[in-house]
């Protein structure tokens, strides 16, 4: 049961938008069973929508189309699917009823336009539109299904899930079935490495995805035992990969480290210097972070170390700001003085100016103070600015994640 | 001169990643006045990209492929451009010294699947990555000019910017010139309303771009007399839109306050609660922030306002921690422990729990504490958590760039 989808409008093309529909409705499918064998978007025109239509029906069972549905002229999504299909378009008198009511709400009057967003092709079945003007509908075509949606994020969404998964065919019996592993610790090719053979010995596809310092890991089982299939190579690559596999599925590392810290009853702070807030902030983009993270120093100014960290003078002058003594010195003092359990200190050399040959750019100390005492970690990162500064963040989380799994198991 | 974009990668059509290269390569194609006719997204498969690829090239003459050259086992696309046009992968010496550079940096010797990234079809262009390992490559095939970049964003974004743009054909005369103005506190539709009339006065197109809170004006104007034409309008919509435009082309508001804290002469701290660290990490994320930067506060928990801030519990225990006077006395408390000139509190609830009828999530005070006193604001922000968080910091980094702004005219 392979979809595919085509995203309208020419805000796409030229790249003023991000085709954020086409991922979201990508993962719902595959998370129903439905591989997605392609994702195309193409400009307002009626030729370009036609042409794809009609190859993609002839690859694909399902294809959803989102966009060009509104009332403006360069709305020409239905006027093109009709006229493809042969058929005239008519009012959906369900829609048009819809569109009345919430006209008289704004006290507002029906305008031409506003009338074309119950316009659907002849035969075709109407999708009511909770959240907007425009309706939706579902055409057999060619041996295919199409769904047709307005573009509208939240439209588009609420459509999918309310209108057209109680539609959906059942995916088919056997259908590929994928686990993720997230890691932190070593680049794509030595993890590609490190599970050499999997792949033939279990009968699983592994692939890899980079987010920045992170590597995911998954596992794509297909046939009648892919539970079974994929339960025993995910159990082989957590083996093997051992500390470097911090997660699951979709969970961050800052939530992670939330859970851990949760379990253990310790509350976490952070002292930042080249990461300037970074780390902070991933892990307050967590809800529930307040039941475990009391805050942060972001201390920019060499004085801020002193001042609000109590760092000694003396260390600062003779180790200098990018050291191990000032980093120690920073997560003993924020320990103190933000009064938590466990705090993670970062020092280092963003970049692109301030390093030296001693302290390159990319230079990066990592200090975390925890009732077990006071670890020590220096890394060298490369590339640009914003690079260094979210490996760091990375790094530092995972130093944390580390100390509390070590303290857990005490 | 029309292009296409061909992203590879079955983490697109499974919707685990959003396709933000498209995005990003399609506006600058745009900006360079190439017409992007088609964006497609396929699997990791020869066939996927082979036919896809072939039709794209009878259609365009620039063809843009994005992914599938790394390292692991699922990196085919050099292999499979390789496949199509007949012709063996060899191994790019440039390339493959370079890889062997950055290994030896690292402390790590050459593996075979590291080795795999120097591979480029017979008789392709190499291009260099200076951020990464893989090689890129052009290959002319079929009347049209092939493109083949790693999807690695910060890759792709300088290969593309460094290496194929120098190479690229020139775009027809009378190319589309644009400019754009950055702006932040009223939306796209009151924007659009206040430019009225502007698009037939100066002959020019007017564009929208929303970016989370920010809305990006662009006016584009065609033709011999472009740059004339444009800079006419700009000057109107600038008068008209006055205090809400913040900075031109990419600059962002971190990097406008930053300019005119230096021009004031002022440093600034912040005293953060809700966005955790969000408004540091803006700011530190420009070069040489600390040159105006000093540090700042993430006060998650009560207690860090009242120890780090010095916020008195009284005003806390009254007014409670999301309130105007909560908020003023943090930034008047962090201006004096962080010794700053300026300082900025921000204090709010960022949802999804956490909100009261008399402050519901999204409620969000600020404060500005500089010489020149106080100044308050309180916002309702609507969405998800990490939407509210967003709106509050770009919200708080606009009223400091208000307050240098008329402290500057002073």
């Amino acid at each position: 049961m392979s979809a595919a989808i085509l995203t309208i409008g020419t805000e796409l093309t030229r790249g003023e938008i991000v085709d954020a529909n086409a991922a979201w409705l990508a993962e719902r499918l595959a998370e129903l069973g439905h591989e997605v064998r392609q994702i195309v978007s193409v400009p307002d025109e009626v030729t370009s929508i036609q042409t794809n239509l009609q190859r993609l029906c002839g690859d694909s069972s399902l294809v959803f189309c989102s966009g060009g549905l509104g009332p403006t002229s360069d709305d020409i999504t239905a006027a093109a699917l009709a006229a493809m299909a042969g058929v005239p378009l008519e009012t959906d008198s369900g829609t048009l009823a819809c569109i009345e009511r919430r006209l008289t709400e704004f006290g507002r009057s029906m305008t031409e336009s506003q009338r074309k967003q119950a316009l659907v092709p002849r035969g075709s079945f109407a999708l009511v539109n909770p959240r907007g003007m425009a309706a939706g509908f579902e055409l057999q075509w060619s041996g295919a299904t199409v769904y047709s949606l307005p573009g509208v994020p939240d439209e588009f969404r609420s459509m999918f899930l309310e209108s057209i998964v109680p539609r959906l065919p059942k995916a088919p019996d056997g259908a590929p079935l994928q686990l993720m592993l997230r890691c932190f610790g070593l680049g794509e090719s030595q993890i590609n490495d490190t599970l050499a053979g999997i792949e033939a010995e279990y009968d699983v596809e592994l692939g890899y995805r980079v987010t920045g310092p992170e590597v995911l890991v998954k596992v794509l089982s297909r046939g009648t035992d892919s539970v079974a299939k994929a339960d025993r190579a995910i159990t082989v690559v957590r083996s093997r990969l051992a500390e470097i596999v911090y997660g699951e599925g979709f969970e961050s590392l800052a939530a992670t480290v939330g859970q851990l810290a949760l379990q253990r009853g310790w509350t976490v702070g952070c002292a930042e210097s080249c990461t300037g807030g970074l780390v902070s902030q991933l892990i307050t983009a967590e809800p529930g972070a307040s039941d475990w993270f009391a805050g942060a120093v972001v201390c920019y100014a060499e004085r801020i170390k002193q001042q609000l960290l109590g760092v000694d003078p003396m260390v600062l002058s003779r180790a200098g700001a990018v050291s191990e003594p000032t980093a120690r010195a920073m997560a003993e003092g924020g320990r103190q003085r933000l009064g938590v359990d466990l705090c993670l200190a970062i020092t280092g050399v963003a970049g692109p100016s301030g390093g030296t040959p001693e302290k390159p750019v990319g230079t990066v100390h990592f200090a975390v103070a925890s009732p077990q005492g006071t670890q020590h970690e220096v890394h060298r990162f490369h590339g640009s600015r914003e690079r260094i500064q979210r490996w760091s963040a990375i790094a530092g989380l995972s130093l944390v994640r580390r100390t509390l799994a070590a303290a857990k198991r005490d």
